[in-house]
Parts: C-alpha cells; sequence; structure tokens
C-alpha cells in the first residue's frame, strides 16, 4: 500500500519512532510464527476514538491480522468493555500495542472531553469548535477526534482560513482596512474571520462585512450585546476562557461558535489495557 | 542549515503542518519589511522547557530575529514572568507564534509535572522515570521535557532496551529462559530487565540475573519485601498507577526507580502568551 | 537555510531533475572558481512572472551570486527587453540556466495570459479565476502565476473548498439535502459552492443557502437570468467554454467569477534566453 | 506496493497536491460503499498517452478498481471517442477524476502535437527529439509522452549526456580543446555533442571527433552543406526555431535528428472529460 | 507494502540507484511478460547471509516471483552450490540481479569473515563482536551479517552505548569523574563501557563501577593481568589490531569480548554468480 | 544549505545512522562550548580519496570547523603523514571522527587499489574502469573513488548505458537484432555495447555497428584476436578474472578498456586514525 494520507503518515512515523530496528525483547523471544488473541479493554469511561487507526497499526505489522471492534468510533464505554478483540502473530501483537495505545487514549481523551462540552450545550445552539492549539505533527488526528466527540472544526491552518487580529489592524490601520486588503488576494471560496475585543470593533468588523465575527475574552454581558448587534449578518465566534464551568453561560448569549484551547492541548489520556491471552 | 537531529524534524514539521503555503492573513495585510517586538509571557507557574526549540522555529522563519531568554532552561516562573523578548521581522512573527507556543507550552506542561512528582520524593534516593506512553511522534521532545524536569529517562524504544514482560516469560517457559534467549543475542552493552508480579517471579529475575527488577503494580508491603530479597543484586523499579499521592510511599519502600506514564500521556498545557508591541 | 516552502520543493526538486550528479560537460571544462555575467533577455511581449524563484535557482547553486532585477515581478516587457542580470560563478550559471529559464518562461507565459483574459474584462466586475486543471506538481507555482498575471485563484485542492456538483448532488437527493450534508462537518470559515445547469438548479441552490453558485456551460441568457435571480444572495461564478472571445460576453452578464482553465492547462511558454558574457 | 520508479512518485504527489487531507464535499456526501461507473471520452481528436498513468491513479485510491482501456497507448482517437471505462468505488473516482484528467490531457497534448511533426517528415529519415525545456518535475513523463507520440528523446538531463556549448569552447579555448577536456573524464559509454553555428565550427568538431554535431540556428543552405561535410562521420542535429512550418525543409537538408522544444514547452491540453453514471 | 524498516529503505535505496528511469537494454528488448528461472551459484566456500534480502529485491521487482532456497541463512556453501532457485519475470530477474549479487556478496563476505573468527575462539569463552567501522548507510545489514556469521554486536551507534575513551577521560578528569557525569543523565537500562590503556586505569574504572571495562590496544601480559584484577566485576572487552592471527592469544587472556574493525571495514565479496536459463 | 546532491544526502544519513539523538557520551561529559583540535594521520601508505567528504562531515556538525588538508585529494601519503587538521568545537570531532574516518578509509582504500592497477599497465593504452559491483547506496562515491586513483567510470547503472548481454542476445534471437531493437528507443547519446563470449559473436557485433564491444572471459590469443578484427571499428572492453596479476597481459591484448569489479566489491579499508590534542 502507498502511503497517501496524512494519518497514514503519523501511523508509520509512530510505529518507526517506537521500533527502528525491531524489538530485541519479542524477537529473541517469540516464535516468529506464534499466534495470539488480544482485546483492548476500558479502563474509564468515555467516547472512543481512533478505532480505525489502532487497527492499521497492527494491520501494518501483520497485514492478516484480525481486528473486531465491539464498538463503534465515538460511540461511549464503560469500565471494563471489550473495545476490540485483535487475533494476529504475536509478535506484531507486542510490537503494535503500545503505539496503538498511545493513539487511541489520546484520542478518546479528546472526545471524551469534547463530548463533556458539547453535551453541556446540546440545548442550545452553539457548537464547540477546536483551535490550532495542537500537539506538533499531529493536529489532522486531534481536530478528528473533535469531530468524532461532537465538536468541529476551526480553520486547519495559517494557510487555509483568515483570521485578523490586534496586530493584523494596527498594521492595516482599521479593521476595514485590514479586510479588504485580504480580500481581492484570497480565493472566493475562503470566509473572512476578526477578532474584536470591544463594541465599537464589532461595529468596525460589520461595516466590513466580515463573515466571522470572533469575540475574544469578552465578558458575558458584552458578548449579549454584541450578538444582539450582530444579528445574523456574520456567524458569532466566542473564545478564551472557556472552560466547562463557563461554556453554558456563554453558549446561552447566543453566539454559535464556542473556541476550546484545552481539547486539545490540555488532555487526559483515556486508559486502555490490551491483554493477550 | 542541514537538518541532522530528529528535533530539528519535529520542528519543521510543525511549522508545515500549520503553515503548507503561507499565512493568508499575515502575507496580505502585514508589510514584508515590517519588524516588532514579542515577549513570551508565563500565565502560570511551573517550570520552563523547550526554550531553544521555540527560539529555533522563529530562526527558521527569520534567520535574523533575535530571541533574548530572560529564564534559563528549566527554571521556575511565576504568573506574568517574561520568559523571552523576540525581535524581528513581523511576519515571522505572527507565523511562528502559534507553533512555538504549543511546543513550548506542552514541555513545560511536562516539565512542571515531572519537577512535582521529583520534589515530593528528593529527600529519598528513588527517582522518577518516564515511560513509552508519548505523543505520537514526539518522543524524543517529551523525554527531553522529563529531564528538564527533574526527571530521568527509561529505554527510548523497544529496539533500544529489553523489557521482558509476562507474554514473554511465558512463550519462553520461565524467566530464566526468556533471559537466557535474550543475553547472547543482544549487544554486551544493553541491561535487561524482567516485569514481575509476584515475590516467586523475584527471586527467578535474580536467579537469571537480570539486571533490573520491575516490580509491576504490586503492594506497598510487597514491594518493600522485594527490595530487602534483591538487595542490591538488580535495580529495582516500581510501575503501575503511580501519582501524586502514592508516589512517597513507593518511594520509601526503597526501590531506585518509579517510573510514571502520566508524566506524558496526561499533561496540563503550560499557559504562556505571546504579546507583540 | 531550511526547505520551509512548497515552492522551495519544487525548484530544489528541479534542481535534481536536470542534475542528479553533476554536469558532466561543464565540470570537466569550465574552471571551478571562474565567474561571468550573464543577461535575461525577453523574446517575446508579455508579463514576467516567477523572477525569485529563477533568482533562487541560482542561489542554491552559488551562494554568492548577485541578481539584478530590470524589471519587477508582473510588470510588461517587450521583445529584447533585458529582465535581470546575473553575476556568479559560471559553472552555477550554466547549471542553472535552464531549470530557470523553465521555471521563469512557464510562469511568465501563464501570467502573460491570464493578463489578456483580465484585460479584456478590466471595465467590468468579473474576476478571472484558475481552476484545478494545473500540472502535476506545480499547482502552487501555477496559481501563484495566475495571481501575478491579475487573476485570483478559486480553491486550492479538494480538501479546502467545497464544490457539490452532479453526482453529489444525486447521492444526496438534492442540491439542499448535499447543503445540508456539508455544511454541519465542515469548519465554520469555509464557503460552501454548488454546480448548477438550470434555472431551477439554482433556485434551489438559493435555497439551500449556498455560498456560490456555480453557473456550469449555460447560454448567455440563462445566465443573465439566474445573475438576477441571485441578486447577491450568492457569489456568482461562470464556468465552461471561456476563451479570449467569449470572455467579454460572459462578464457582461453580471457573474462575479469567471473561471478559465486554459489559464493554466494550455500554456505557451513565453520566450526567454539566456546570455553568457 | 512500494515506490520504486520516478513515475509513481510523481503520481502520488500528484494525488497528494490535490488532496491532502481528503475531499471535503465527496465525503461528506458520498456513501463510502457506493460504486459507480465512468468514462474517459475524448473531445478533440489526437494520439492518447498516459493511460497507465490515469489506471495507477485509480488504483491508489481504490485497489479494487477495474479500469478497461478501448484505446491502446498511442492510439489515435476521434471526438466522441471513449478511451477508457472505469469501475469502482465512486468516491475514488471523484477523487481521482482531476489528477488522472490533468497528466493523461497533457500527456495526450504532447503526444499529438509530436505526432505532427513525426508525420510531417515520415517519409524523410531525420526524426524528432525532444529537448531539456520540459515542465519542472515532470520531465520523465514529458520524455515519455514524446514517444509515445513517435518522436525520440535526446539526453535527460546535465548528468547524461555531453553538450558543449558556445561557453565551454570558449573557457577551454576551442572545440577540440573542449572534447578532449571531456573525454578522458567520463565514462566511455556517453557521446560527446557539440554544438557549432558556422561551418568552420564544424570542420572544427569533425577534427575533434566529436559523436554529435549540432547544427544550431543555422540557414537551410548552410545546414545542407555541414550535413554535406560531415558525411557520416558524426550524427547531425538540427535546432533552432524548430516548427511544423519550418520541419521539412529541415529535414529535407539530411540531418539525422531535429530537436524542437515546444514539443514540451507549449502544450494545449488534449481535451477529456469524465462521465459518471 | 508500507516500508517500515531501515533494511527495507536500503534496499528500495539500491534499487532506485541502480535503476532511476527503467533497465534501457532490457526494456526494449526482453518481452515484458517473458518468465525465466534463474540460479544462484556459490563460486567460492563460505557463509550464506542475505538470503531474505536478495528475495526482497526480486519481490520489489515481481511480486509474483518464486525465491526457493536450497540453503539456510547462516549455512556454509562449497564451490557449485546452487544457493537458491529465482522463477519470475525475466526483466525483473535481470533488472534485480546485480542489486541482489551486490548485497548478497558483501553479507557473505562479512559472515564468512566472521565465521573464520569465530570459529578460531570457539573452544574458549570470549565472542567475537563487530564495531561501527561499518560502510556508510547499511551498519543495519552488515551488524546484521555479523551475527549470522557467529558473533555478536557492540553498541549501534553514538545515541544507544556508552563508551567513555581518552578525551572524554581528560574533560571530566578522571574515570570515575567521567562515569558518574554519565550515569546519572542516561536511561538505567544502558551499561556504562570505558577505554583504558594501562591498569592504574582499569583499577580507576573498576572502582567507578564501570559495566564494560575496554582493553585497548594492550600487550597479552597486561590483558592477562587485567582480566584477573577485573575477576568478573566488569565485562571485559579487548580492542586494537585484533586479526586471524592474534585472536586466539587475546582469547586466551580470559577476557569477554573481542572487538575487530576489519569485520565491516575490509571484506571480500563472497563471490556468486546467477545463471538464467 | 540546501541538500542538492546525492554525496550531501549520503553524508548526511551516515551521520544520522551514527548519530539518530545525540551522541550520550560525549554530551554529558564534554562542554558544548570547547574547543580542541584534531590530526588525521595515515597508519598506511596509499592514495588519500574523500577529503572533502570528510571536512563537509565536521562542518555540518559545527559550521565554524577550520579544516587544513596537508594533502590534496589523489595524493600518495606514507605511514605516520599528516593528512590534515581539524581545529573545532570538541563535542563536533568527538562526534564526526568515526563517520568521517568511515568514508574516507573506503574511499581511500578503492583508490588505493585502483592505482596499483592503473600503474601497472600506464605505459599501455588501456584503461581501469570500475563496474555496477558497488556498495548499496554509495556507489556514487565509489566511483568517485576509482576517478581519484586514476582509474575511469563505467555507466553508472542500468538507466543510463546499454549493455547487451547472453540473455537479452538470445531473447532477440541475435546480436544485430538486439542492437537495432534499441538503438530505435534511445538517446542518440547513449552508445551501445555488446557482451561477446566468442570471435564470431565478435563478428555479430561490428556487423550490428555495435559502439562497444566487450570481451568477456575470454583467452589472451582469443581476446589479440578480437582486437585485430575490430580495429578500431569499436571500443574494445576486456572483463572477467581481471586481477593484478592478469592485468598486464590483458592490456597488452591491445583492449581499450578493462573493467574490474574488485576495484570496489573487495577493497581493505586504508588505516587512518583521529588524535585529539
Amino acid at each position: 500500500m502507498v502511503v497517501l494520507s496524512d494519518i497514514d503518515n503519523i501511523i508509520i512515523n509512530s510505529i518507526k519512532e517506537d521500533m527502528p530496528s525491531g524489538d530485541i525483547t519479542t524477537d529473541n523471544i517469540i516464535d516468529e510464527n506464534a499466534k495470539s488473541e488480544a482485546r483492548l479493554i476500558a479502563k474509564n469511561s468515555g467516547v472512543i476514538a481512533g478505532l480505525d487507526i489502532a487497527k492499521r497499526v497492527f494491520e501494518l505489522l501483520d497485514q492478516n491480522v484480525k481486528f473486531d471492534k465491539h464498538i463503534s468510533e465515538g460511540q461511549w464505554v464503560n469500565v471494563g468493555d471489550v473495545i476490540a478483540t485483535i487475533n494476529g502473530n504475536t509478535r506484531a501483537l507486542l510490537k503494535g500495542e503500545r503505539t496503538a495505545l498511545n493513539i487511541l487514549q489520546r484520542l478518546s481523551g479528546i472526545a471524551s472531553q469534547t463530548r463533556e462540552y458539547a453535551d453541556k450545550i446540546k440545548h442550545l445552539k452553539a457548537k464547540v469548535v477546536d483551535t490550532r492549539k495542537t500537539t506538533p505533527g499531529i493536529r489532522v488526528l486531534e481536530k478528528y477526534a473533535v469531530r468524532v466527540g461532537g465538536g468541529t472544526n476551526h480553520r486547519f491552518c495559517l494557510s487555509d482560513g483568515v483570521l485578523i487580529k490586534d496586530n493584523h489592524i494596527k498594521a492595516a490601520g482599521g479593521i476595514k482596512k485590514a479586510i479588504d486588503l485580504v480580500r481581492n488576494k484570497i480565493p472566493h471560496t475562503i470566509k473572512i474571520e476578526v477578532e474584536t475585543e470591544t463594541i465599537d470593533q464589532v461595529l468596525e468588523a460589520i461595516d466590513g462585512k466580515a463573515d466571522i465575527i470572533m469575540l475574544d475574552n469578552m465578558g458575558l454581558d458584552i458578548m449579549k450585546e454584541a450578538v444582539k448587534i450582530i444579528n445574523g449578518k456574520a456567524i458569532v465566534e466566542a473564545s478564551g476562557n472557556v472552560n466547562l464551568n463557563s461554556v453554558v453561560d456563554i453558549a446561552e448569549t447566543g453566539v454559535d461558535i464556542i473556541s476550546v484551547g484545552s481539547l486539545t492541548h490540555s488532555v487526559t489520556a483515556f486508559d486502555i489495557s490490551m491483554k493477550i491471552s
């Protein structure tokens, strides 16, 4: 199989990182034709994300491996639930264990945390979105886990979305001027977002026909006022100091989007163990 | 500069991940010759790790950048402390900001958490070490941050260290047999570690002349007994269920090494902001 | 210098393609310390694009080369105009000549052709945009040349823009359903474009709140009607059978965007010669 | 499949260029198991080149795809001819469409143009050959298309052929000296070609035992004289200002080889559409 | 197949090195569907190493090739012995021949030479080990061949083993200080080796609790004395001026390990021919 | 510096192979700012090749290193001669030592052996050439060393030279037919070589207008006869069973070229030591 996707590249690099030249314990002890069955067992409750990636780790090490999912991607599991059963070459199971779990545990940790946020505001229209505060090299995986957990994604990177911030505004000499500078240079398929900190800036952004207006670190009352002023003329995104305590209040201001950095920058691994029988 | 190190590769990949084809906001608004000063400011207290990596991010984007550290690697900072001042091309500062912070915040998070563990047991001989439970692709950075925080490293990967576990022992037909299988195949420069769960296994490991004996998920009393039995004939490592509450009790059993997975798998990003003036 | 950009990668690969292991003519005849001056001379009239890329080719082969532009990027030149003077190592000049010219001639060819289209409709609001019909591997360069020539870019690729076509509509069971399927899955920063062939489809697209409506291969009258119906509720893009004869009529229908495949898929190299004195 | 050839690398890079992280339209609308049939239809008449490459694009996206060629490589097609039928996963067909067509259209454009040249002089001994004036990164494909169209190839690059030009001659102090400098350094398997502009230079090249003598931008009469003088002592190549009008006259001078830059540097894409039913 | 191992990378690079764009002789003469049988025949006597690598070369060129080993890895062969029979596509056989033989002949040369050393001292406890004096880029293969020949490996590289030499000792201010500097920084899984040239240094190394003591270029008598003094407190390695004449005397001093640079730096290719019938 | 050449790639890979993540001995003992002087000293007599490559190793590790050559490339040295003095960062010197020496010793070994062959026949017209029997991955370096030693190169690989062998002749149905099949497909810049084993085959090759005729494993008398028959109509290459004893006799037959596999496949490393003061 030729590697066409960034995700495959990440998986392959992870395997190589953990095993640049074999597993000197396993290769010297386990018979190369031995076969075993392994089970992935949840040691926590939460949302599972990354099952196909874990599967792919083992497939890359044993192309005849059988990876049976007992849980579907994005499903909730409880402590003790068997997530998947894996039958294959024993060496491959032992070699892939750590890499598969490292990915599965991180992605499930992200999905579980995202689900917590999403559940808190599911009665409101606001959506939880991620940020660019991701772990170097695995942004595509982490943003995927956010989607599995019920969030949606913000722009992927600096090249595919416009976010006009404080320094851009200063350099351009105003929000409207900044928007105009960008509008004629970028593909017509990309929206323009402006970061605002005051009602005055919100008004300027509306005037400049921003597609998305970010309310950055605003108090709840100002946020409410901003939403009212914008009144559908742009998508409204709340950002800054969002946590599980504050997210409902923020959503209740009427914003469309709430971006949460900790979805990806501060994650507790979801505990999963692999038992070989 | 030619890229010789894995760390440089990680940095470059991170920059490319965040900016595969330019920053369409900055490139269209900020003058290409504009210069600015930026400050990295701690918004938390803890141990800083990764300063040279953050510096390198900016150097790769502007080879004339001046990155002045006000804090040295591994130093403790408090909220509001200025960590570094950066003078350079404004576009480069804006483009490098997120990548530099993503790395710096994760590494400082790891170093800070490691320091907490290390401080708790600094009156005892045991050392805190990491595991292979790292984020895919950046193990070399995460293990570096553990060292900055006052921990030491376990084996880097499956290729450079021997750890004989349950399944290896079963396949070989006993601990001693497993050790013998490995000993004659590996370089004489590598030690052999065996995972044990009972005192009987500890005795077998001693008999097999294991260089390191891991006490896996043992109760404190059994651990103490194991340490006594081993009595310097091997390095003793405690593993499993280690947290900030349990680490002192475990260290007091007399083990040499305590390995802690959460040092790297469950990390809260250390909050740092970059202010451009 | 570390390679951070896709453009640098293209340049380096081009040099390697033309010289995987030296220039066996030049290396065996020309003294390694010889220096010369070369001039790039237009043998045609049109718009120059790619000067910095040509410069970079020579810099990669001789880091002390002096590349003086007499023409600025995007400027019109006439036959005989000296585009640039290059002073440097003779071997480097001879080795870089073909690679630099191959790129410069193709990009200038694209920019010149784009300028022709743009000039024809400069009195109208419509903008000329490119498509994904580019040469494999150098899309980023070709889209750059379109911008230099006065056009703007459509989406870069399948990953960063939504274009709902015939087959998507059929599979989803209607335009509105297709839009809804996409809207909740993609970042809120990306617009949704729908390809339509009839007025009925245009109405459906408006109903589905498409951000951009493509009028594909429509006659001029239907196009005019569509523009009237859409009436600012979406950006309007004309596509199909656009050439230098038809582009004005199309623009006069009132569309916002006219996409032209031949800008990049059928290009006459702009003739430039390099004279070494 | 492991990638062993440069052609495979080009195909893979093209797919990645057009789809670094999925097709956000198709992936969100088309069922992942849907299957369709697509037909590649000629919208022009000419010579088809690149069928196996188009096939490979789809195979890389769906390893079970069935790609039935109705036309063989190098065959002439007319408007409306079905070139191939493709049965496979609908997502794969939609994702591969543009990349496959971009390559197929360019290569068929090159082959068609080459055929025109070759046909014009097929009653004469001269052969049409390409040059190094190719598109950066895909020279191997473009030179292949020239062969499909009935031309042959000149040297691939600076490393595998010797062409002594004006500047080399000046630096060496004469044609014969230049030839001698090279002859003793290169493998005995490579021929030496010299570029000449006058009859005197032709005589010098014969004297130096050049294997190939290029007549660069000579008038027809001088060319004829040169051919007569050379009289089989070297291969004779005509170069410069070759187009469809001049090629017959040039061939009639008796030269062996006519090199044509526009075969690859100025190509009209051969129009092909893909219809999914 | 995705490339996960360094060995696969070496094989692929070797094939590409010998055939970057096809075999212009074979591709133009041999029918693409022709099939043949080839035999690998020993033209010398010695130990065969690298059979699976030779097999892989052919598999990469023809995935249906049948490679039947008549000899097992590490087995002794005599002149005329058929090592393997290969049935497959004729083009693939001709294209893979040189690459497969280049690897097989070098690895068998290394294994054969290692066997000679190992056989000489097989009645003694000392083991023959290799060094880092390997051919650039193929260390992993060469160290593998040493194991096949009956030797064992020293550290793979500077990153995975500690060897404190003269300059380190001087810089640290003594052997014990050097050991202490390293001990607290490296993983507890790695042993520390010290190079010594005198009995005094041996004593210092014992005092510093070195895990391995290298006796570098010592005379036999001093070596014997050193072994006696060390008396099991560390592994003893002899190094320097080891050849087939001296190796027995050195082994008889009682050292555990004898490292031999020429095992990999000065190798006579083991002659093997491939006959196609 | 961007890596443009295959040689640079080999150097970088060699450094990474020996030091994927630092030198754990040196990094923990030697001060990062320490500076030293090292001397490369010949411990043998012969021809030095690869000095610029050794220099580059150190430059890549310390861009301020000073590498002073006391010997020029290709010069003869005797035991004890100082080849070069290197001043730079101590860590860089220690880290680069093994990689630099591994390359320098192998290349000097090749050059020295080639010089022996070349010297033996310097009174005759025949030239010593290498073969494709090189070490995987470093063919470009080994062929370079052959040139330094006074030999010349045969074709680099299967893609850039034609050598029609036994199996090609059989498949084509005769030498002339094989030549014709190839002649019309390959660039006119490449010569055609045919392997012959009998006088009859030589005659056929002449008849087919082969550019080079290889006399493979022929007896001296037949060789002489073949040379006489060919009589300048083709370049004559002798091949097979060439060693230092037989090379003069072979050269005296009047052949133009003698190819010697052992120049690169069986090499004794030229012993060089690095002393740090």
